[in-house]
Formats: C-alpha cells, structure tokens, sequence
C-alpha cells in the first residue's frame, strides 16, 4: 500500500518538502500519497503578507509577522536555491537585499515551476494529531466550508514554522499604559509612527529592523531598552540605547538606571515561542530558539516518535536552503533511502550537536556551523551541491557592513554560491526607497 | 456512581454553573463531581481586563474583548443577581451604569461567598473534546506546567462566552493602509486616539461605545460609517455618520456617497462569531447572534447530542440573571430533576422561538421576549423569582434616556427588580468622570 504523508504549512519549509517528493517522481521515482493543510489561504508562510492581526479570517490566530516595507535583513546570496537560482527566476541578476515582495515571488516561482499545489489544501488549520493503529490521526479544519476531516496518515511532517506565536512579558505598568503596546507579529505599517516616540523592546533583528523602519518613515525618536546588552551600532541622532525597563507610568517609561523618556508606542521585539497547540504532550517538540534543537536527529527526526518529522525549527541564519536540506533528507528517509540508528545513537546525535553549538565562539563561527550542518544533510542527498563556503562569506561580508554603517548595509552586493555573479548594488539606497514593490525593486 | 461534569469558562456563565450546583448542596443535595476549565489565569470571563491583544501569556487567543474606562452600557437593574444583590455586595445602593471593574468585583463576590473557587483549574485551555464510550473525552492543556491532561465527562457545558472572536471583514485599501486597522476585541485605552481622527466600521453597541470612549478622551473626530443604517442618535459636533465605506487609499478614507475623510485608525466594530476551536462538527452549534439561537432546546440544550449543554449563546438585553436561569435549568435536567422531551418536540422547541423571534416589532419587543425567556427557565427551578417586569421597566427607561442624550444616559438611576430601591444619581456627569475606578465610582 501506498504511504500516506501530512505536511503542515505550506511556508518556504512546507514547500520545500512539496518539491522534494516532486523531485524524485520527475527523476521517475515512485513517491507517497501527498496532503498539506495551510491554514492561510495562500502559501509563502510568513513571506505572505497580510494587514490583519490576532485573529484570520477563519478566527484562527493570524500567522503573519510580516510587516510592510520589509527588506530581507540577510543577503538572498545565503539563502538561494540550488535547483532554482534567483537568475533563473527573474532572468536577470538582482540586488541583495530584496524586499518582501520580491522573494515572495521567487519561493511561488519554484513551486509554481513544479506543479506542487495542487497536493495543498489551503484554508485548512490542522486542529488536532494523535497517534492511533496505523499511524496519526490528523483532524483538519476547512474555514471555508466550516467544516472537518479526519484522516489518518502514516507520518506526519510539521512545517508550521516558530516565529508566529509571541513572546509577550509583561512589564509593571502596561495595564494602565495610554499608548499602544504592541508586540513585533502585529507591527504592519511604519508610517502608524510617523512623529511618534516609540520605545522598542529586545535587541535582536526585529528591535534593529522594526527601530529601522520606524526611523526611515518619519517617528521623531526611537528608544531600545535592553535586558542583556545594547546592540551597539552606530545609530542616528533620533535612535538612543537605554537600560531595561523598570516600569511605565501613563505614558512615561522608566529604566532601571534611573531615567525616563515619555512614549506613544512600546514595541515588543521580545521573540516568538515554539508552539504548537494541535500536538499533544507525547508529539509536541519542546525547546529553546537555537541552532540545535532538542530532541531532533539531525535537526528533523523527532525522537519522541521517529514517524514525525520536524522542518526549519532551528534558529536561523541559512533558510531556504537550509529547510531544502532537511526537506530532501526526511524525503530519503521516508522512502527508505536513508536509514535511522537506534534510540540512543539519536539521543548522543542532538546532544552533541548542542555541545559543539554550545562551544561556538562568535556569530561567524555560528554562521560556519549552519553551514556545516546543511552541507552535511545535502551531502546525504540529490539535491544540488553548492558552494556552502561561499553562503558563509556572505554571511561574514552582510556582518561587517552592518558594522559599517546599520542604515547603509543593504546597499552592498555580494557573490551567488549558485551562479557565481556578483549581486549589482540596488538602484537607490536603502534608507531613501520608500517604495517596497517588486516592480520598482526590479527596475535598472 | 457519581457523573462527572465537565464546564468549559469560568466567566458569567460558567460561574453561574458553578454556584448553581454548589447552591443544590448547600441545600443537601448529592451532586456531581465538577471540574471546570478555565484559559484565563483569573476568573471573570470578558470583566477580567487584559492589556494583552493577539495572543494571551500561553500564546492561546487573548480571550479579552474589554477595555478601559468602559462603564456598563445597559442599567444594572437589568443583570442584577437574584440570589446576591448589589445592595448586599457593595452595603448600599449604587448608581445604575457601573465601570468594569465594579461590575467584576460584584461577579467575583457571589462565588467567593460560594466557595467555588477549587472547581476550576486556570491557565487551562479546553483544546478538544469529543464523543467516547461513556460520555466525553476532553483534552486541557495546562499553559503553566505546559502539560496536558485528558479526562473523561457524562455531560459538558460549553461556556466559552461569543464575543471574543472578531468577525473582521475586508475592505478594499486595507492592505495598504498607512494607519493601525483595529477590530473592537483589541481596543485598549482611548487615550492611545487623542487627538486623532477616528473611522469607526458598525452601528451596535461597540460602535457606539467606543465612539464615545474615543470621544470622552479626547479623539479629534469621530466618523462611523453603517452599512445598513445610521444610529441616528443626536451626536457631538466632532461625530458625523457617513455611508458605508467603498476603499481606503493611504489615509483617506473613500465613502459609497463619493465622500471622503483622512483619518488615522480604523476601528471595526463588526461584531464577533461563535467559535468552538476545541469541537467537532457533531458537537459544534453555529448559529447567528440572535436572541433564539439554532439548535438549542430551551436555548441550552444541544439538540445535536443532549448531553452537552451551552450558556449564554444568545445575542443579549439580558446578561448575568438570564445566565443564572439557565445555569440553573442545565443543573437541574443533569440531576434528573427536569426531563427531556422527545428530538423532534426539541426541535420545535428552537424553531417556535425563532419564528417568534422573527415576529417582534421592535426592541421594547426583544427586551419583553428575553425577560419572558428568562421568566420561563426560572419558573422551573428554585432559582430565586424576582420582577422581570421591573427590569424591563429599566431597559425600557434605558432606551428611552439614550434617545434623548446619548452622552448623558449613564447619568440616570433605576429602581432594583430584587431590592426596589431607586438607585442614586452617579456623583460625575459621565463625560466628566474621567477616573473609572472602584473607589472612585464608590465615593458618596
Ligand atoms: C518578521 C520576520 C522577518 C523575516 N525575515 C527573514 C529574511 O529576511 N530572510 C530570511 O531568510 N528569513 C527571514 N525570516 C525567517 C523565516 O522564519 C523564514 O524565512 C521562513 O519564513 C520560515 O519558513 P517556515 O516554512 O519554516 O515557516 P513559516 O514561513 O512561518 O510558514 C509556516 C506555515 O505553516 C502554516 N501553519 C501554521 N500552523 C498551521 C496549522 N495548524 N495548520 C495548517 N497550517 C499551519 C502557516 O500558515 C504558514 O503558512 C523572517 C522571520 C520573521 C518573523
Ligand atoms: C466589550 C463588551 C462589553 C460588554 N458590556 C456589557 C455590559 O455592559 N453589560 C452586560 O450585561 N453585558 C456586557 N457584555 C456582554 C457579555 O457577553 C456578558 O456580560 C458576559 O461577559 C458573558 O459571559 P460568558 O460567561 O457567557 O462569556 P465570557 O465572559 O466571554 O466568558 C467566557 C470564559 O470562557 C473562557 N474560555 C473560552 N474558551 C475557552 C477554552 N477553550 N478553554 C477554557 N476556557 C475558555 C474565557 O477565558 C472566559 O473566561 C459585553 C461584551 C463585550 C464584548
Ligand atoms: N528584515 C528581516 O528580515 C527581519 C526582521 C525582523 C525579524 N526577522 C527574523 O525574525 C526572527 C525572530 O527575531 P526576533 O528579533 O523577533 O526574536 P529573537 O531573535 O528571538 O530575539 C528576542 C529578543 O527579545 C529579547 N527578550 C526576550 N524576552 C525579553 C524580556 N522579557 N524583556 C526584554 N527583552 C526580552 C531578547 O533579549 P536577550 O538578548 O536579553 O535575551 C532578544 O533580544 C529571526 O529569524 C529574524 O531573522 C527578520
Ligand atoms: N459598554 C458596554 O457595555 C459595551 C460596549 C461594547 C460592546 N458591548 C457588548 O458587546 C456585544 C457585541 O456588540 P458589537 O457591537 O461588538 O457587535 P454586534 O452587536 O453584533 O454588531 C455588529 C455590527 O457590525 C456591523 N457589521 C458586520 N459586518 C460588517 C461589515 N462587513 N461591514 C460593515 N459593518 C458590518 C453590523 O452592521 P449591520 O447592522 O449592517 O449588520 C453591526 O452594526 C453586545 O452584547 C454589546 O452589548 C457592550
């Protein structure tokens, strides 16, 4: 009897799984019976953009933490395609640092090329897995029909994605603060805090990028607390770094040194939870955002129960590449061209990925060990070797021009690990495209 | 053996479950083991205020519609407790339209008197529940032990309120809206507007409140576009009603009359669904907000499956006292005391109060029919008779008071259905009263 595979999510991860079976049928393999419940009803994951939040359209919560204006904050050169070049799709060599648009429609153009959508079921929240006689019961919800299906499946894939659910602390005052507080998944549109104080929350890539839109579309200041450590970049006259919180009063926040500064918004760039309220306890990963996750073989096998399998759960410097990776190594597995080890040879393998993960000195050589760790899975399959060592240089060059300059660093071109063209630099500086379209980021 | 009852809330409804059955064992009966889950890390329902939009601290959908500064936006006389009056609550008579958080301490004080506070587990989200041999499997996850438990219940009651999952429709333009897009459940503080120029969507009761909330606090102007029609009420000089809204382009917003306004934040007051998350399609009800819902005998019983139960699914005049009726009601067919007729008398039980329903003139006529509703469950229970025809004085008066001024109604008092006595006159105009605390609502 045929296999029968759940994908849940149909974002950059989902549709990397997508591809990877239809890979192997087009090279004439016999594939699994195929479904992907999307609970949007479109796919690109986070890379679809929608106005809405907290609730969908369905009453499911909203997934989207994209917000307009987007630029990706890594250099495409670190997260190209091997089967599928950014040339290849726009026939052209574009810029480096595309905007959300543009890699929107660079992740469709691969998967519309493999006729994969078709295996979608979009509109369709997965509510609830269990495991039952012959595999997992998957019980999903069509918003549209308002209506149900249970099917069971013998395994399930879940590619749902951990940067939509919200870390949101609390902070002494918020009950009575007369602003808006806000955390980054609802930030839309930057133009809202036109001549605003804003103060941010978090020092990671949504506080820089959400402080740096801020700033582009006109809010009069911005101020980003930290709990560990300041970011440290060179920020214009209107940014300034304080200590944490200590509290809000009306519309005054206080920090713990002492000194205040009166806000309008507070946004929380405080990060996102893996979470998953469709899995029980016995089905459910549990960990930290980090480059290695608990209690997965080789980042994907989880071995509570080695049926399921987990996509781009890891924190991320590589993506799409990445998820490409570990979408063709679970295909392998699933169709028995890769074999596991037992229990315990799985336990040491998560275990000691954390270890070495745990040793890394600095943010290159993290970039070094997601590379590693790609290369290692492609190693393990057909998809297209490229060359990791050039994504790693990217990587390195898009740190040290942040350093440089944070409001100059997407003007910078770098080499494609596929094609070997050097990206040209963009049209316009970052900081004065105010217009985020494809068409206007494609023009020359 | 003992039946074991599973109650799904603990707002209103749900708390007025729990002292119903803990009023039949002060009284001597043998009741049922009880165990009522709670989301929430506090009971209350809608009354507890959150600051919190999006998702709650267990990245569960933030459950909360309320905001600050909302006063009561029908007379008190109208949801007053039978068995618990706010004569004896507060030890005096009180004014007729109280804030929130003196209708929250009136809620908490009835079941802190009944002591059943140990029925509920907190911080536990009902994720699933369906039909097993021997009655209903139910599925809790704990978000502070982030564990999950899965029991077994002859009967559940689902009292998970309907006004927490936004209906939010889609209006050309929204995509590109350079303002913050909002729906009702997420309004906070109407401070966050002062100064600024409001597009409010919807003419019930959020619409018209938190036009008014926005107005008291300082909002530049108010413009509430209907899609059906005005309210009509006699409005402040800075609030105008306008036709349905056709698109948004940037910040102006474009009228079906070929008006327009720039405004800052669109807040859409469009009304809520009911939404069961944790149900299948066999247990689920869908129905409208309307005053007889679909599907329930005696606007309680599922007739899809008579063992489960549903409260407060009726669009509502009537709120705490109409919940108590039928909390009681429910109490009693579970201990054998009412007995069920035949599917197809259920059936026509619904569909009689739905024809009658579609039959009422006008909302004096709505007002009469849930009291009468209301009159009918409590004739078949001990629950404490009072005079239903004196709380609909009060609605009647209510109604008529806002016609004449609809920033001045709050300020009018009402004579108790339970007690007689005449409320007094609030000391603050409401306008005035900026400061909607406790102590302050309490002050003589
Ligand atoms: C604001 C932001 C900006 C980012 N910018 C960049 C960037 O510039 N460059 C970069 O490389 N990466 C960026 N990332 C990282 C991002 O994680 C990846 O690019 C990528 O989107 C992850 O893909 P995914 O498929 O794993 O998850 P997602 O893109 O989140 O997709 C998950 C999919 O699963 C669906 N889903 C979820 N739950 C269910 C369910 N129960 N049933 C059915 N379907 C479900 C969702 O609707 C969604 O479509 C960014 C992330 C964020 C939050
Ligand atoms: C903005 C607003 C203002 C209102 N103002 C008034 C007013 O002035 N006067 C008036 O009489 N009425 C008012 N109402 C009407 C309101 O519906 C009732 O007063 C009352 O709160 C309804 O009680 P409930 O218990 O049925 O629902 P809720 O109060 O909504 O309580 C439902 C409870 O169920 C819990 N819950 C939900 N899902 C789950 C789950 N899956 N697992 C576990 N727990 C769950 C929730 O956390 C919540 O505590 C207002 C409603 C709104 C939205
Ligand atoms: N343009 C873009 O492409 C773009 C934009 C935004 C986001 N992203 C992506 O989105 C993903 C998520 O990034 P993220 O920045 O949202 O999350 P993140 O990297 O997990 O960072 C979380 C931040 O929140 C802080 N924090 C957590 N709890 C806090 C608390 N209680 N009080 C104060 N601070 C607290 C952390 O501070 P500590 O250091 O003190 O722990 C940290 O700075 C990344 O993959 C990123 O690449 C991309
Ligand atoms: N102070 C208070 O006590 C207070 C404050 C707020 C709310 N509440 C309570 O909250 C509950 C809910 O009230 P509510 O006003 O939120 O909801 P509601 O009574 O269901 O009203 C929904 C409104 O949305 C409109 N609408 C729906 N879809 C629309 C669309 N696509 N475009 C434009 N308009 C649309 C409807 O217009 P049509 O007429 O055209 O259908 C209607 O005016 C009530 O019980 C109320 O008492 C109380």
């Amino acid at each position: 009897m045929t296999k029968r595979i759940c994908i849940i999510g149909a974002g950059p991860s989902g549709l990397a799984q997508l591809r990877a079976f239809q890979s192997a049928k087009a090279k004439g393999a016999e594939i699994p019976e195929i479904v992907c419940y999307e609970k949007q009803p479109d796919w690109g994951g986070l890379w679809r953009y929608t106005w809405r939040t907290g609730v969908d359209e369905h009453a499911n919560p909203c997934h989207g933490s994209m917000y307009r204006y987007l630029w990706s904050n890594g250099p495409k050169e670190g997260l190209e395609f091997a089967d599928y070049t950014f040339e290849e799709h726009f026939g052209k060599p574009i810029a480096s640092y595309p905007p959300r648009a543009v890699l929107f429609d660079y992740i469709e153009g691969r998967v519309k090329k493999a006729g994969v959508r078709d295996w979608i079921k979009f509109n369709t929240i997965v509510r609830d897995v269990r495991k039952v006689d012959g595999g997992f019961e998957v019980t999903a919800r069509d918003g549209e029909t308002d209506s149900e299906e249970t099917s069971v499946f013998n395994h399930v894939i879940v590619a749902t994605g951990h940067f939509s659910f919200p870390n949101v602390p609390h902070y002494p005052g918020f009950e009575q603060f007369n602003g808006r507080i806000l955390h980054a998944h609802d930030f839309r549109d930057a133009r809202e805090f036109e001549g605003k104080d804003i103060l941010i929350l978090g020092t990671s890539y949504s506080a820089e990028d959400i402080g740096s839109q801020c700033w582009k579309y006109g809010a009069r200041s911005i101020t980003v607390a930290h709990r560990t450590a300041p970011m440290g970049y060179d920020w214009p006259d209107n940014w300034k770094e304080v200590p944490k919180l200590d509290r809000v009063e009306g519309k005054t926040a206080h920090f713990i040194d002492g000194t205040s500064k009166d806000v309008d918004a507070i946004i929380l760039c405080t990060g996102y939870k893996h979470h998953f309220p469709f899995l029980p306890d016995s089905l459910r990963l549990k960990t930290a955002n980090r480059l290695a996750a608990d209690d997965l073989y080789k980042g994907v096998v989880f071995t509570g129960d080695t049926d399921m399998f987990y996509l781009g759960m890891q924190d991320q410097w590589y993506t799409f590449n990445m998820f490409d990776a570990q979408a063709w190594w679970v295909r392998d597995v699933i169709m028995g061209r890769i074999g596991l080890p037992d229990a315990a040879a799985m336990e040491a393998d998560w275990k000691q990925r954390q270890a070495d993960e745990d040793a890394l000195e600095d943010d290159y050589a993290c970039i070094a060990y997601q590379g590693a760790y790609t290369q290692e899975l492609i190693d393990e399959t057909d998809y297209p070797s490229f060359d990791v060592e050039a994504a790693n240089q990217a990587f390195y060059e898009w740190k040290k021009h942040k350093k440089k300059g944070i409001m100059e660093f997407r003007n910078h071109g770098y080499t494609s690990p596929m094609t070997g063209t050097k990206a040209p630099p963009h049209h316009t500086p970052w900081k004065d495209a105010l217009d985020d379209s494809l068409e206007d980021y494609l023009q020359v």
